[in-house]
C-alpha cells in the first residue's frame, strides 16, 4: 500500500519586507520538510512521486516527495481551475481553458497550454471531469456528455467518448464479451464512457435497425473503442476491446463479406 | 499506373435514436469496403494510401485504403475549408485559418493547427491554392501572388516565391540552364511560381539595370531558390537550382570577385 | 580576439519593376560579401556565427558570416521589436508581443512564437531588456523587477529573477560564499538579478525574523537558483550557486534537522 501523505499549507505564515509568504509543511512515511513560497497557495496536488502547488501569482511549483524543487517557478498565464498529478506528471487546467502537461522526469511538456476552445462548441458547455492516467494523458469530460483527450503526438484534441453517439447505443457485441471470469475492463476509457456502454441493450430494444447496418455500427464502433485506447494509452483497455474486435470479426465474418 | 478508388458517400442513410448516420463506401482495386460516420460528410480526400473525410461535427476520421480506421477523431476547431491527402499524410486547413498537416504513419502532428494570419496581410487577400507535397510539406498560395511554405523544423512560415518580387523578373540565368535534353524544373516550387519565372525575360528589357545590380540580383534569387527548394524538401528543384546556381558562379566568377 | 564585423545596410539602392532594392554589404576578417533584399532594413544584428536582417515587409533573413543564405525568408506576424543574434541562435521579439529563437544550425525552431501576455501583468508593464544566451535560451526583464527566460524543454515561461521577492532580499548566505580568490558569479542569472542581489544585506536588519524562518527562506532561495541556473543551461553560475546550497547545507545541517 502506498504511504499516506500529508500535506498543510499555512498562507501568510509571516510578513517579511511587506511581502506576505506561505509555507507548505509536508509530512510522509515518517519524513518531514517544509518550504516557502512568495505567495499564497490556492490549490495543491500531489501523486507517490511529485506534489505540485499554485500560488494566487499564478506560480505553479513542482517538488519531489522529499520537498526538493524539482521545476522552476512556472507561469501561468491565468489562474489555474484544477491541478492533478498522476505518477511523475502534473497537469494544470486554468480558468482561461487552457491545458498543460508536463513530464517531471524528463522536464518536458507533454500538452502545452492547449486551448479548450476547440472543444467547447458553445459558453453553455462546461467542463465536469478533469483527469491525468497513469501514463500522462490528459482527459477532458464535457456537459455535453463528450470527453476528449489530448494527444501529444497528433497534438490534437480527440474524441473518446460520446454518451449520445448513436453507435456507442446500438452496437451489438454482446456474444463477443469475455466470460465472466475474465478481467471486466477498468481504465480511463470505461471511467469516461461511464454505464452507458450498455453492450448493445438498447440496440436489441431497437429490432426495427437492419441487421447489416447493426453489423457496420458495432465495427465502427469498436475501431473507435481500439483508437481511443491506443490514444489513452491505456494496453489493459486495449486488450480487451482487440479480443472483441476480434471475436467479432470472427462470429460475423461470413456475413461482413456479404455486405 | 495506381489503381483507381471509387468513394461514395451517402449522408443520412440510417437515423437511429434520433441521430443521423452517414455511410461511407470505397471501392479500390477489386476490394470493397464501408463504414459509418455519426454526422453528415462534408469534404473528402484521398491518396495511394490513406482517405480523410471530415464532417459536419467537425470530426475528421482518416481510413486506410482498405478501410481500418488510422487515427482517432480528430476535432477541429472551426469546418474544414480545404482537405488533401499525399501519400501518408493528410492536410487540414480550416474556415478559422487554421493549418494542420499529420503523419499517419507517425501518428505524429507535422504542422499543429498554425494561423494564416501571420501571412494574409488584410481581409482583401485571400487562399487562392493550397497543395500538399508527398513529403507532407504544406504549400498556401495567396491572392497578393506570394506562396509560403510552413516549415514543421523552423515552425514558421516561409515565403517560396512571389510573383510581384522584381528580383525573380530581373535575375538573369538565361545562359546557364540546362540543355533542352535535360530535365526540366517540376515540383511544387516550380507549381507555385508558374510561368512567371521567364529566367530573365523582363530583365533583357530592363537594359538600364547596371550589370552588377543584375548580377546580385541574380545571386540572391538562386540562392532564394536553393533555400525554398530546401524547405520544400524538394530534392529533383533543389539539384536543378543547385546546378544552375553552380553555373552562375563559374561564368560570372571573374567578374564578381570585382564588384 | 573575434575579428570585427562592419555591415552597412543602403536602403533603396535601386528600384527596379517599381520595387526598392535594399542592398547588405558586410565586411569582415579581409572578405567582403554584399546582397540584395527586395525591402527596406529595419534591425540588424549580428554574432561570430550569423547575421540576421528584419525588412519593412516583416520578413526575416539569416546569413552566414560569408554572406550565404542559411535560412528562407521567414514571415513575422509583425514588425520585429528586439532582434538579437548568439552563437548560431537567433531571437526575435516582435510589436505584437511574441518571441521566438531559431537553432540556425540545426535550422530548427527553439520557441516558437510565444506570447509574452502570459507574463505581462497589465498594458502598463513593458519590457526593459531581453537578451539571448549563447546556449540559445532567450531571457526578457519586465519593468515589474521581473525577469522569466522561455524554457523550450518546459515549453513555458519560468521566473528566474524577481527585484521584489522578499526571499531574495531576506535569504542569508554570507557565510557560505566563496573566498575572495574564487570567480564571483556571472552569466544571465547575474545579469537579470542585478545588485539586487545583496546576500542577506537587508536580511542582517532584519533582526525581527526568527531563525528558522530565515533559514527556511535561505533554502527556498538557494533552491530556487540552482533551478534558474539549470533552466538558463548556465553552467557556470549552477555550480556556483550548488556549492553554496552545499555549504549552507553542512553549515545548518544539524540545525535544520529540529526545524
Amino acid at each position: 500500500m502506498e504511504p499516506s501523505m500529508f500535506l498543510e499549507v499555512e498562507n501568510e505564515v509571516s510578513v517579511v519586507a511587506g511581502s506576505k509568504l506561505s509555507q507548505l509543511r509536508c509530512s510522509r512515511d515518517g519524513r518531514d520538510w517544509n518550504t516557502l513560497l512568495p505567495s499564497s497557495v490556492v490549490t495543491a496536488a500531489g501523486s507517490s512521486d511529485i506534489l505540485a502547488v499554485a500560488c494566487q501569482d499564478r506560480m505553479l511549483s513542482v517538488f519531489s516527495s522529499c520537498g526538493r524543487r524539482l521545476l522552476p517557478a512556472i507561469q501561468l498565464a491565468t489562474p489555474v481551475s484544477a491541478l492533478h498529478c498522476s505518477a511523475h506528471f502534473v497537469m494544470a487546467l486554468t480558468a482561461g481553458a487552457a491545458l498543460s502537461v508536463w513530464d517531471v522526469h524528463k522536464q518536458k511538456a507533454l500538452v502545452k497550454n492547449e486551448s479548450l476552445l476547440s472543444i467547447l462548441p458553445g459558453a453553455d458547455t462546461t467542463v465536469s471531469q478533469s483527469l491525468l492516467t497513469q501514463q500522462g494523458v490528459p482527459v477532458v469530460g464535457l456537459s455535453n456528455g463528450k470527453s476528449y483527450c489530448f494527444s501529444s503526438s497528433l497534438e490534437t484534441w480527440t474524441l473518446i467518448a460520446d454518451k449520445g453517439d448513436s453507435m456507442v447505443q446500438c452496437a451489438d457485441f454482446r456474444s463477443c464479451l469475455p466470460t465472466q471470469d475474465a478481467p471486466v475492463s477498468s481504465g480511463p476509457l470505461a471511467v469516461m464512457q461511464g454505464r452507458n456502454l450498455n453492450a448493445g441493450r438498447l440496440a436489441s430494444r431497437l429490432s426495427s435497425t437492419p441487421h447489416h447496418l447493426q453489423q457496420s455500427m458495432t465495427l465502427a464502433f469498436l475501431e473507435n473503442q481500439l483508437a481511443s485506447a491506443l490514444t489513452l494509452q491505456s494496453a489493459q483497455e486495449y486488450r480487451y476491446w482487440l479480443l472483441i474486435y476480434t471475436r467479432f470479426l470472427v462470429n460475423e465474418g461470413s456475413k461482413l463479406f456479404l455486405l
